[in-house]
């Protein structure tokens, strides 16, 4: 039985995901209240149904895969319309939050009767012909989202409570984005002391893979970087009992804040970091 | 002609280098003031020959290869007893210190009438055998110091001012052990949340050079990381046009600083990092 999905956006993930189902024959929901015209264009582009958010409680399953600073005003605002509604989607949170951000959105969503999971996307988004992200799922019966994988999604659920696949994509994310914010970091500071050439050379000679990562890295990130200021800071929060971690990831939110602002307006710093690795 | 080479002090580094330079024909003389009986076995170990300190104004170089925190305190003894010596060394500071407290100690040191050089060190400490770390070399002739390439160090003189070589040692070091501690705090996170198996699976599946780079740095980091406090907080003041980079080295520094106490004590956290990588 072909199940009827939400995906809620259609950003870069969300449109990549909603055309990969899309293409294995689901009905693929959307909702473009308060998206921009871009997001319209990638929903349509990828062959996803635009509807009312009220119809949205006739989806079998919901991912909400947005910009994590949006994901807990879309649980309260859907949870408003479900609570009336005579059936309810598997509400399924697949947002870059902390535990503690999943367990306070569940409480919304579970007391207008939704059901709800914790998911965990890790991966860059389905591409043609590609492997596709993996979807780490958690909660009571969180095997109830392998009914997807027929459909072209890696469903990974796992044994931990609601929470455990968001901690483990904050563990990741904090490793590979932190990563490339640290690279970011010295590499501009390297450019700023003149020793940019040195740096570069001396990594290419002794850190080779390290080099070869951010040259991979880096240039993807300028974009994303403001979706990764508030997911920098869901890791702060996610390490919060360990104040020096939480310092570091709030250092990096800030960078990500800064950088976002430099690719918006005049790109100096990222077109410094492009410069630094000859792109 | 072969010079005569002061290495102080005799840590792993020191001591490595002193080796190779005896292991070359060069006479390696050393000061034990205030330094350990682990130093002085080293230095004995190494065939480097302990005088007083007022012995070492005549050598031709002289090393300071400290625990950065010890850099500056060191260079304003020597220097006092240098000011009315017949002859000073080629004083070369090698410790992963920032560019302006270099100029700050270089002016010390000047002020005596001893010539100065920056040197930055990049590599893990020679061995038997082993090729050792470069030295990288700024200042006014700064080519001065290949006097020791042919006995066995990798010396690199750079165009740059006083002052380059540590930019680019602290650019380095920002990457490499600020990846150690970021990769350090995630995998405590991730230990703690429960999410520790699944993220070691899916580095080992998504990420197979970070996860290698890790299991080779983290366990030969915990008795450095005492020594990696003042380097992280020398690289938060070199970044320091750069808050958000800062913020993130203030993190680092307390990180290492919260690992050295617990590797010293107890090893609870790092006793989990070793559990992590399974050994």
């Amino acid at each position: 039985m072909t199940p009827v999905v939400a995906v809620i956006a259609a950003g870069a993930m969300g449109s990549a995901v909603g055309r990969r189902l899309v293409e294995n024959g689901v009905t693929v929901l959307t909702s473009l209240a308060g998206r921009s015209a871009a997001t319209e264009q990638r929903a349509r582009a990828a062959g996803m149904t635009p509807v009312a958010d009220e119809a949205l409680a006739a989806a079998d399953i919901l991912l909400s895969i947005l910009p994590p600073a949006e994901a807990e005003g879309l649980a309260e605002r859907l949870s408003a319309l479900f609570a009336t509604a005579p059936a309810k989607p598997l509400f399924v949170d697949c947002n870059a939050i902390c535990p503690d951000t999943v367990l306070r959105i569940g409480a919304v969503v579970a007391a207008s009767g939704t059901p709800f999971l914790d998911a965990g996307i890790i991966g860059p988004p389905p591409t043609a012909g590609g492997k596709g992200p993996s979807f780490y799922v958690s909660g009571p019966d969180a095997a109830r989202l392998l009914s997807l994988a027929p459909f072209g999604l890696e469903i990974r659920p796992m044994d931990g409570p609601l929470g455990a696949a968001s901690a483990l994509k904050m563990s990741y994310a904090g490793i590979t984005k932190g990563l490339t914010a640290l690279a970011a970091a010295m590499m501009l500071a390297a450019t700023r002391a003149g020793a940019a050439d040195a740096l570069r050379q001396e990594l290419a000679a002794s850190q080779p893979q390290l080099l070869a990562w951010f040259t991979r890295q880096l240039p993807s990130m300028y974009p994303k970087a403001y979706r990764w200021v508030a997911e920098m800071e869901e890791i702060a929060a996610f390490v919060g009992a360990d104040p020096a971690a939480r310092t570091m990831f709030e250092g990096a939110a800030a960078l990500y804040e800064r950088l976002a602002e430099d690719f918006r307006a005049e790109q100096r710093e990222t077109g410094a970091l492009s410069g630094f690795l000859g792109q």
